[in-house]
Formats: C-alpha cells, sequence, structure tokens
C-alpha cells in the first residue's frame, strides 16, 4: 500500500454507499475526508489540477438532504469524485494539461460529468492529465507530472495519470479519465487499482477534449473492479432521473443492489499469450497469470501484434495532428518539446498510410472475433513492467532497448483499435511495484468480464 | 445525333424489350447488330478494349431459348450490354486501363455482372475506362482514348468513356460504368445520353477495381432515363432467380411493366445554382435549365462549393494512393505520365487533411439535408461547358483559366461526397454538342428522381 493511507484506502464504493444509507457517515463527511487529503497529500502526488472545495461542500450538502428527504440517486449518491481535466466541467478550468488552455473555463459540463451529477456525485476537482492525453507516460503537463503513490519517483502512468494518483493515495475513491490507447488501465495497473474502459461509444464523448476520435473512450477508475461496475452502470443506466426511494421497494436505486458476487462465474476465460503483442517482462506475466489462475491459454495469429501497433500508431498520429494543426502552426512553443516534436511528426504521416490502417483493422478484429467464440474473456497483463522512474524514455528489457512510450499501451491498445471493453484489475506486486490483470470481452459481455474480476482478482 | 447512327440509335430499352417479346427480334439479332456495329463504328471511337463475339452469342442463343421456353428474367434478357474494363468479368481481359494489368484474366464475375447475367443481359465486351479510372476526360488509357461520337476530335469525357462512346453510337442498347466523382454522369452528360449513379452502396462494389472507396459507386447508361430506371431496378431488384412465365400473371418479370411515365411527377423540384459550385459556361447552364423548366431556385451556403471540392480532392487522392502505392514504389514507369504525377502528389498529402476532410462531410451534408426539407429534386447541370478537345487539360472560361481535369467533376462529385442517388439525361445542344441536365434526390426517393427526369426531360 502506498503510505500514508488517505481517507479511502481500503473502503470500496460499496463500503461507502452502506455507510451513506445505514448513517454512519454523510456526503458532506466524505466530501470533507476528501478535501483534506487533497491538501495534505497532493502536493506529493500532484494529482489535482484544481480542487473545487466550495462546489464539493455545497453538492454534499444537497446530496444529504436529499438522501435524508428519501430520494436515492443509486451508488454514486454522495460520493467525491475527481475528473481528468481533459474533460469540461462547467465553471471549472480546463487546461487539457496545456499551456494553450491556460485561463480557459468551460461554461457547460461533457455529457458524463453531466451523468455524475444525475447520479448525485460530488466532483472534488479536476485531475492531471498528460499534455493533451497524448502520452502513456504522465510525465509531460503543463502543471508538472503526476508521480507514482508507491514511489513518487516513479511515473504514475498517464495519460489519466492524476485520477489514478488520487485514486492510488486514497484521497477519493472515484475517478473519471480517457483511453485512448490505455490511458485508464495503464496507470491503474502501475498504481495498483482498477480501471474499465468500456466498448468504443458506450460512454458518450461530447464534452471530452480529443485526442484520437476512432480510439477515444471515457473511462472510469476505482480501487476494485466492483467499483468501477458500479460507476460504469451509473454512467450508462437508462436510469438518469432521480427515484424517490418511495417509488422503489428496494429503497435505492435498481443498479444499487450489491453485486452477487459470490455466486461462480460462468464466463469461460482464456489467457492470452501476452509474447504476441509485446515481449515484457517475465516476472510481471507470471505474476499475473498466477492471480488469474489456470486456464486455457490462446495466442494472436503470428504478425498481428505488429499489425495492431502500426494500426494504432498511424491512425492516432493523423487524427491527433488533425485536432492540433492550427495550433501547432500558430503558436508551436505553447507545447511541450516531446509533444511539439510527436505531432511535428505526426503532421507529415501520409493519408494513405491512414487509409489502409483504417481498412486494416479487419484482421485483427476477424482474429480476436474467433478467440470470442470460444472464449468470453481474454486475460493478459495490462502494462508489460512496473512504473519506470519519472521521465524514462527507454529501457532495456530482455536483452534489447525498448522505448517506454511505445511499450507502455502495447497490451492495452488493441482493444481501442477494435473498440473492446477492457478492465485492469490490480494483480499483486513485482519489486514492490504494483502490477496489472487485463480482462477483454466482447460488447455485450460486460457482466462476464465483472464477474471473472471479482471472483478471480477479488 | 451522332452520324452514322449505331443499330439501338433512337431505340430504347423500352422499345427492346417489347419487340424481343412480340416477336419482332430476338437475343440474337440484337448481339450481331451489336457486334457489326463494333466492327463498323468502334476503330473511330476505341469505345471497346475487348469484344466477347463468341460469348455474347451464345449467351443470345441461350436467352432467345429461355424466353422461347416462357422464362423470362425481366427487362434486361436478351439486351447487349457493354462492361467497363475496371469491372470484373470472368474469362474476359480486365486492363483496368492500365499498363500494370496487361494480360490479366479474372476468373470470377464482379457482383454486378452476375446480377446483369442473372438478369438475363448478354455481355457483349468490355469498355474503355480512363487509366483505372483516374480522371474524367477519358483520354488516358492504356489502349488509347475514348472518343465523342458528337466529335471524335473531343474527349468523350470519363472515365467511363467508353461504356459511354458505345451506348451514344448506338452500337449498344445499356452499358455498366463506374462514378467515384462523375464518372458515368461526366461522359454521358458530353456524349448527350443518360446515366445514373445510385444512393451509395445501392450496387455492392465486389469486384470492380476500385479508385476511392469512400465515393466509389457502380452506375448504369443508357440513352434515356426510363432505361437506366430498368437497368438500376434489374441490378438492385430482391427478384434475382428466374420468373416462369407460367407464373407470373403479367407474364414478365415485375419491374418488366412499362413505367407510367404518363402521370404527372409529384416530386417537388427545385433549381440549384450552380454557381455555388462552379462558375460555369452560361449557355450551358441556361440550356440546361430551359429544358429543366420553371422552378423554385435554392442555393448552398456560401463556401459549401469550396469545402465540398476540398473534401472530394483530399480523400480520393488519398484512397487512390493507398490503393496504388505498391505499383507507385515498384513500377512506376507502367503508369502513364499524368497519372503517375497525380498518383506520386497524392501520396504526400498528409493524413490529418484526410481526417479533418472526412469529418467535414457533416457540415453540406445538412446543408443539403436542409434543401431536401422542401424538395424532393435538385436540378443543376451535370458538366459545366460542352465537351473539350481531347487532351486538353486547362481552357479560359468567364475570363479566367481554369482546369479541365477539375472543372470537368464540379456539379458531378459533390453528390458522391454526400453518396446520394444522381442522373444526367440529355438535355438538348450548345454549339451542336450535348448538354447534361443533372438531377439529386435523398436515398429512397428514387422513384421522384426518375419521375422527373421522364416528365421534363423526356
Amino acid at each position: 500500500m502506498p503510505t500514508p493511507p488517505g481517507p479511502f484506502t481500503g473502503r470500496t464504493l460499496i463500503d461507502l454507499a452502506r455507510d451513506l444509507r445505514d448513517g454512519s457517515t454523510t456526503a458532506a463527511e466524505l466530501t470533507g475526508l476528501a478535501l483534506d487529503a487533497i491538501a495534505a497529500l497532493d502536493p506529493g502526488l500532484n494529482a489535482f489540477v484544481t480542487v473545487d472545495a466550495q462546489g464539493a461542500l455545497d453538492a454534499a450538502r444537497r446530496a444529504d438532504e436529499e438522501l435524508a428527504g428519501g430520494t436515492d440517486r443509486g451508488p454514486l449518491h454522495g460520493i467525491p469524485v475527481g475528473v481528468k481535466d481533459l474533460i469540461r466541467v462547467a465553471g471549472l478550468p480546463a487546461t487539457m494539461g496545456s499551456r494553450h488552455f491556460a485561463g480557459y473555463v468551460p461554461d457547460t459540463d461533457a455529457a458524463c460529468v453531466t451523468r455524475l451529477r444525475r447520479a448525485g456525485a460530488v466532483i472534488a476537482g479536476k485531475t492531471t492529465t498528460h499534455e493533451f492525453a497524448y502520452g502513456a507516460t504522465g510525465d509531460r503537463s503543463a502543471n508538472g507530472p503526476s508521480r507514482n503513490p508507491w514511489d513518487p519517483s516513479r511515473m504514475s502512468g498517464g495519460s489519466s495519470g492524476g485520477s489514478t494518483a488520487a485514486v492510488a493515495a486514497g484521497m477519493i475513491p472515484l475517478a473519471l479519465g480517457t483511453d485512448t490507447g490505455g490511458s485508464v488501465r495503464i496507470p491503474a495497473a502501475l498504481c495498483g487499482i482498477a480501471a474499465f474502459k468500456p466498448a468504443y461509444g458506450a460512454i458518450a464523448p461530447d464534452g471530452v477534449f480529443p485526442l484520437s476520435r476512432t480510439f477515444d473512450h471515457v473511462g472510469v477508475l476505482a480501487s476494485d473492479a466492483a467499483g468501477c461496475r458500479l460507476a460504469y452502470a451509473a454512467l450508462t443506466s437508462p436510469f438518469s432521473a432521480t427515484h424517490s426511494s418511495t417509488a422503489s421497494p428496494s429503497g435505492a436505486h435498481p443498479s444499487a443492489a450489491p453485486p452477487s458476487d459470490t455466486r461462480p462465474s460462468a464466463a469461460r476465460v482464456a489467457w492470452l499469450d501476452p509474447a504476441g503483442l509485446f515481449d515484457g517482462d517475465a516476472r510481471v506475466t507470471d505474476a499475473v497469470r498466477a492471480v488469474a489462475g489456470p486456464m486455457e491459454e490462446v495466442r494472436l495469429p503470428v504478425g498481428a501484434g505488429e499489425e495492431l501497433r502500426e494500426i494504432y500508431s498511424v491512425v492516432v498520429s493523423c487524427e491527433a495532428a488533425e485536432v492540433h494543426a492550427e495550433r501547432l502552426t500558430k503558436a508551436p512553443e505553447l507545447f511541450g518539446q516531446e509533444l511539439r516534436e510527436r505531432l511535428g511528426a505526426a503532421a507529415t504521416l501520409p493519408g494513405w498510410r491512414y487509409v489502409r490502417a483504417m481498412a486494416a483493422r479487419e484482421r485483427p478484429a476477424a482474429a480476436v472475433r474467433a478467440l470470442f467464440d470460444r472464449h468470453d474473456v481474454l486475460a493478459l497483463p495490462a502494462v508489460p513492467f512496473t512504473a519506470p522512474p519519472l521521465d524514462q524514455r527507454a529501457m532495456d528489457l530482455n536483452g534489447r532497448q525498448i522505448s517506454v512510450l511505445t511499450a507502455l499501451f502495447a497490451l492495452t491498445s488493441p482493444w481501442n483499435v477494435l473498440g473492446l471493453p477492457a478492465l485492469s484489475v490490480p494483480a499483486g506486486l513485482v519489486d514492490g511495484l504494483p502490477v496489472g490483470l487485463q480482462l477483454v470481452c466482447r460488447p455485450g459481455n460486460e457482466h462476464l468480464l465483472f464477474e471473472t474480476a471479482i471472483t478471480r482478482a477479488g
């Protein structure tokens, strides 16, 4: 565990929902704990860009009044939450981690923030994002790097590094992030929490600053899989309006019913050999596999890994270069050097390679569909090694020099390319640093994904 | 009329279908007429790359046997047809207009050719295409330029120049073409026949060599709109199997019933000011508008024309460069000089511009949807001038120098960008050369499009 523990360390969303309803805590108390923890812990971690103490306390008071009055908005009601600074929250600055957006304050909420508010969540503040979310290290941002709570000299991973560090340090129990190539799952794995990237489009991207529209997803981060499941349900449930407890026999929102975690999972789970995607640290692979438990092993066809990396890299490069074309021409000096160089290279990639990459998705998609004919869930590590030191860009692994930037998303980005639901859950430690078990399914089988995570990895 | 007239000059598909069924002609006779006309007229027009005399005579004999035996495959039964050399016909060479495909003989039919055969059509041969269909002039092809039957020193237009010249000269009554930016409608307008490009995807592109997959369409060419309608119905009807005359009360395929051309059209037709897309020859605009008749006038928003041209140019360039990337690297010398230079430039277009162009389609699409809220059919010229001389690439128009390559598809390519059904029908002569009236509708309103063409332009 990171030391010192925060007020939400070891308390799950399910615990908090129960405590709020049995009178052993209030939203105001939870919010106060969060604000105090941020004040105490955040200077060493840099998880937050903006803290909205007054707004959070006001929202918490309203949440308590509603609960006291019999209005229960479900499992997020009264829960303090952090929102990645790439996602618009009305009235709060949104820097996108960039000097280009210094002073920018949106006047509307992103769609996912509207959903959060309707679900009764209390927005505590905005969390550090890697500059424009274009980087999985989390250590390049206009407001500085977010740090890993297990070892602040190491990277949190990113790009949703602040959301992750805040939950991992126990400052808040829940956060929103975005995930284009692994940007919630990578930091979650490196910091020892859970993160879920839903199927493409399952959470509307409106109001979220784009990186690569074909692969961008909104995701959720919590200490465990069950917390991610609750948050995902709240963000996608058709029950978005207020429900009165008098109208609901259980006295709560339908999705607030405790999940039936104890029955054995019916999911057919297979281990996907990660070597087909990236030749990672064997100790990480072994640790993750031990947590996953015994299961049949499957492989991707030869060449699929390289194909998926090429597709991911070309599509993200061209789409990010499109997003930033005018900024790159008119005010390149406002980018950090690393991003400016990456975007400069991306802007010269020829269009025919983008066309080819988009069409090339069908082959790996067919290969993975074939795996899902016989298996419901694929298991593999989320990241092929543990958190590197801040600013590290190259490392020796298995006798060769690798690019940290590229290797970080080697095991997560395939599921963005294919638009598949993917969850990372804590899977123990290697050298005292967390590693993550990643589970992948096809859209519609999310219940099996969460069941598998809860029964196998707690 | 082009001189000399061919055997199908002045005979519509409806005439031929009637003559075949009342015993006044046979498929074998029609095929013999076509083959004789090709032998006599094609040396001066170069409409055909390959003539399949034996295959056509065999197919005609079978068609006659079927009709005599009571099996009627509908309005194309026994009709000689030409197929653009970009479309695969099993057993016949498919050059794509390129030296890269010299000697290539596919062993399967394109999906649209399978439909043609099931409809009983008789494939007379393969028609000249502009090299890889990348050009609206029709005068660059490995087997030489196709020529305009109204004046063989002028271009037919393209890229379906051979299919058009063959129908316009009366060698055959029907042909298949492809249309990525106007490649059936442009030559049809310049050569005085009708051509229909259906909604995107309405005719499957399988077995058709791609130019730009986002904009590629299969289209049909006939002497008049009613002929295009019959062919379109035959290529898209779910009644693709043989129908016995004993099973059908009318003694023929349902779509063979003569269209009710005489009732007044209920379509709300508007004139779309072509100046919003291109500043063309006013004499052409006036002539076309006179044929279209009195109607309300509508305009595109300022800037929409330029936006549509940019989208078209960027998307086609990148997609064509993708199709030809390996040929351009490994055997550039097999391209004609003009295409080699165009593809070389296209291969350097940055991917972010492609991304932006694809996303930019929504704005003009919304503007055109708004026009279709109040109108069913938009009318405008198909081409902003009459057929230029072969090889002409620049001309003075309205006091400025224009690019013939670009200007030819200025009025047709918007409907490829938007995927809308578009028909060109003959609209008289200017300076003794044909001009075309183009009609556009939204998918599902094709019946109104054809009704409008038949009632307004005959």
